[in-house]
């Protein structure tokens, strides 16, 4: 269901992925970006991240004809910041596409450095049938998960959606790690604040409490663990 | 990319369609349910909404193995239901399945009355194999607008979170009506917090809000529309 760093570990044919990656380089179609750079990608074109990881940014439309006061508590400054919503990783191995069909907008973003990426058209992928079914599956597979997503951030209390959020992206991303599951990639306390709802000031005093509690740690290069005994209990990864 | 109710809108072969149709009928591979009713769906097959909408909704896992303090300013009586969210309609003419690869779970309810359902193995598309390419398309599309939904929870005003989450739907399944877009399903306040993480006191008197201001109008059956000038700027309905 799922692409793989490791060919051994995957179903698909290792020999077609090369033979992608070879063709989009012969073509010039691939690139190499820096941690944060945008990745200038254009709806219609089909991506593919051969190496590092991708960020997914959805940005809401600022022309909005309504002009409500503001409801929440937070500090004109950070109200003021245009809002861009966290959307998840793709990481190596997996395909991203960039939509445009409403005002709202999708944006990639290098998540580390060396993040390399090949770009195609669908109609290229004729040529070989059986890697467009797994983009299929590829897509299929994300879409999952991001019902499941829906489903934490339907939840009325930050802490449980700040709880769910993390336990879905380690779940997915997440790395087996001294009996732990840790998240490969770091994450800003104000970019977990842009994909729950909230702000970067109440998820750091959140962070604090599940640390507190138990459920969560942090390691020394910043990245988040569950606990061992908060279960993921249908570990998804292939 | 959709699939529509007019098979003289779609590109898909109406014929297909109706084979399909008359095939899991044949096989009693098809159902009608009453509005609510649950829909027993089973992870590994694929369903086909043939007339009438579903209604998806996540449910979190109710064995957290924390327990913190309440924090939000909710009744215990609000507090105490089971959270389930609503994660949208599959109208008549899509696809949908049922995940099971997390603690999270989906399941699925008939949203208005005679939703006529039918089921099918993957295995089974393989007779038909322009229609699977369908069905990938769809599912495809259905991902692309759940992270335009997802960008829209992100967002930490919760008015904003409402106003965004009612564009993407009507901009969605929304019908014309009289120059406003308007959601053929009626949603109850409930459901909509259920979406977007408040609660039914909250959305209502948000929706009350949204009225006074003209963003939106309810029209006598209870449905609701977005009011004309506030546009939806690139209208995707096939």
């Amino acid at each position: 269901m799922q692409f793989s760093d490791n060919p051994s570990e995957a179903s698909r044919p290792f020999l077609t992925w090369q033979n992608i990656i070879d063709w989009a380089q012969t073509h010039y179609r691939d690139r190499i970006f820096r941690k944060d750079e945008q990745i200038p990608a254009r709806p219609q074109l089909l991506y593919l991240v051969n190496q590092g990881a991708v960020r997914l940014i959805g940005k809401v439309p600022d022309d909005k004809s309504y002009d409500f006061q503001v409801e929440s508590t937070e500090s004109p400054l950070d109200s003021d910041r245009a809002e861009e919503s966290f959307l998840g990783f793709i990481r190596s191995g997996q395909p991203f596409e960039i939509v445009s069909q409403s005002s709202f907008s999708l944006h990639a973003y290098a998540h580390v450095d060396h993040t390399h990426v090949i770009w195609l058209y669908w109609s290229d992928l004729e040529n070989w049938p059986h890697f467009r079914q797994e983009i299929y599956e590829a897509f299929r597979y994300q879409h999952q998960r991001k019902l499941l997503w829906l489903s934490a951030l339907g939840q009325r209390r930050t802490i449980d959606r700040l709880t769910s959020f993390l336990t879905l992206l380690i779940e997915e991303y997440g790395d087996d790690y001294e009996q732990n599951y840790c998240l490969p990639y770091t994450l800003t306390h104000a970019q977990i604040g842009s994909a729950i709802g909230s702000t970067r000031v109440t998820v750091t005093r959140l962070m604090g409490k599940l640390r507190r509690q138990g459920v969560i740690s942090i390691q020394e290069d910043n990245s988040i663990c569950l606990i061992n005994n908060y279960s993921i209990k249908n570990n998804t990864k292939p």
